[in-house]
């Protein structure tokens, strides 16, 4: 589990760094995007943990978490300027927290004893609700209803986790393996465009 | 309780379609549709049992919902051309959801030995607080803080089941009469054009 | 702890009138008036009791919160014409609520053996966290992060307390200089117009 915590932290960091990437642009002061990488970095984790019952939430009692929203904070003001070079790298980084936190999200559903569907949905709220509360404290629509095929790939990963658990695979290899579709299915997203259909009304 | 099993997950369905409606009216992508007709629906509910501490939330042990959920969006996208023709059946729909989650958040509040005032304003959460997700994620000012009598709908009807339970009448007939009270002040609402005083400061 | 509970009651009231007065601003109707005036008074707090996993939240089991909340909401529509006139009342009100609910968060933090920064942060969650909510139902990015120094004084003000308690200082003297602290850090910074400094990304 050791490989399994550092990628948690990892993740964390990733989404800490976008999180402050997006309140800078915003203009925010340095406490608000400090705050906005903070919710980012653990926004989705708090609200699976506070609708399983899961409290106090993970990051209260395990400094690391605040650790590395604070580096991630550090890290996106001091290269703020080469941001727009690294964002192939930042988008991997991404990549992987979306990975990680749509295992960890899976998992602690299977270990409350949720329905396959519903532990699904717990890591795809893992993964991906930071992101709508960080659109939400900067009055935006959340991007993640828009354009993005961001949740599918949690869906499928999780989706693939659950099998690959039933079948009694390795966990670490099934880390890896969940993470590496979610990876794909984003890098194939961006490359071919791909997205959901929208249905307009009238 | 069949009868009111039955009628929560009418609710349910009633407003999952409102919530896809605003949904496909902002552009949002299938997923984004199902999580906004998602959150309108269980939403008051989740709320409501995160803030007595009853987790995991109802939906997470009971997939009922979620099929109700997604029965909802699929209908609203199907229908999504008739729905203007359709508006006086959701109103129903919408408002017999109101009616029946003000009653279940009425008696959980009961359930947890919470003061009668407390009790119907969980009854209102439940009711209420999915539609104000809902907009908060479009990101709207809540409509129900503009123009709707609907909250008074709830905290009237919640008043009026509490003191049917304090006078022992059988609790299908109170809820069902809770439920007509609520109805009948919506129609009237609509009817008259009702609303509650607006208060300018200068 | 009379003292205290008198503290706590005087930040709701404080809190309700500033929700109110905000609410009024934005044209909401009667029942959104209160609602506005609910949330932001008890908003952070109720974050803070559902983070550490305290349920039912404090307002549901305390009626007095609701009065508070009532009282503040009325005052707010009887003087609205006065509040340019009051403004300076109002914003020690409000400053103390900040200091009281920064206690209260950071005292709860440590009692649930906390770490202090995690304590502190729980402070800060309260004091700040209503006024947050507050900003998201009115459609507004949340001022806290654009222009107060708000935040900073909680944090400041919850390392005081946190310090008092280590060297032992009474509790209520202890109260007493943190309250002080953070008004006094408020007040600074409106006169010297002090505010953390904004990172722009290009």
């Amino acid at each position: 589990l050791d490989f399994f915590y550092i990628l948690d932290l990892s993740g964390t960091l990733a989404f800490a760094i976008s999180g402050a990437s997006v309140a800078m642009r915003k203009k925010f002061d340095l406490f608000g995007i400090f705050i906005i990488a903070f919710v980012t970095a653990v926004g989705g984790g708090t609200v699976r943990d506070i609708l399983v019952g899961r409290t106090p939430a993970g990051w209260m009692t395990d400094l690391n978490y605040i650790y590395m929203v604070n580096v991630g904070t550090i890290l996106a003001i001091l290269f703020r300027k080469k941001m727009a070079y690294l964002s192939k790298t930042l988008f991997l980084f991404d990549t992987v927290g979306l990975g990680v936190f749509t295992i960890i999200g899976t998992e602690i559903g299977m270990s409350y004893h949720l329905t396959p569907l519903i532990s699904i949905s717990l890591g795809a709220i893992s993964a991906a609700f930071g992101g709508v509360i960080r659109d939400i404290l900067c009055n935006e629509i959340p991007v993640i209803f828009r354009k993005e095929i961001y949740a599918t790939a949690c869906l499928l990963g999780g989706s693939l986790l659950i099998f690959l658990t039933y079948i009694h695979l390795n966990k670490n290899i099934s880390y890896i393996i969940t993470i590496g579709l979610i990876i794909l299915i984003r890098l194939l997203a961006v490359k071919f465009k791909l997205a959901l259909p929208k249905i307009k009304s009238d």
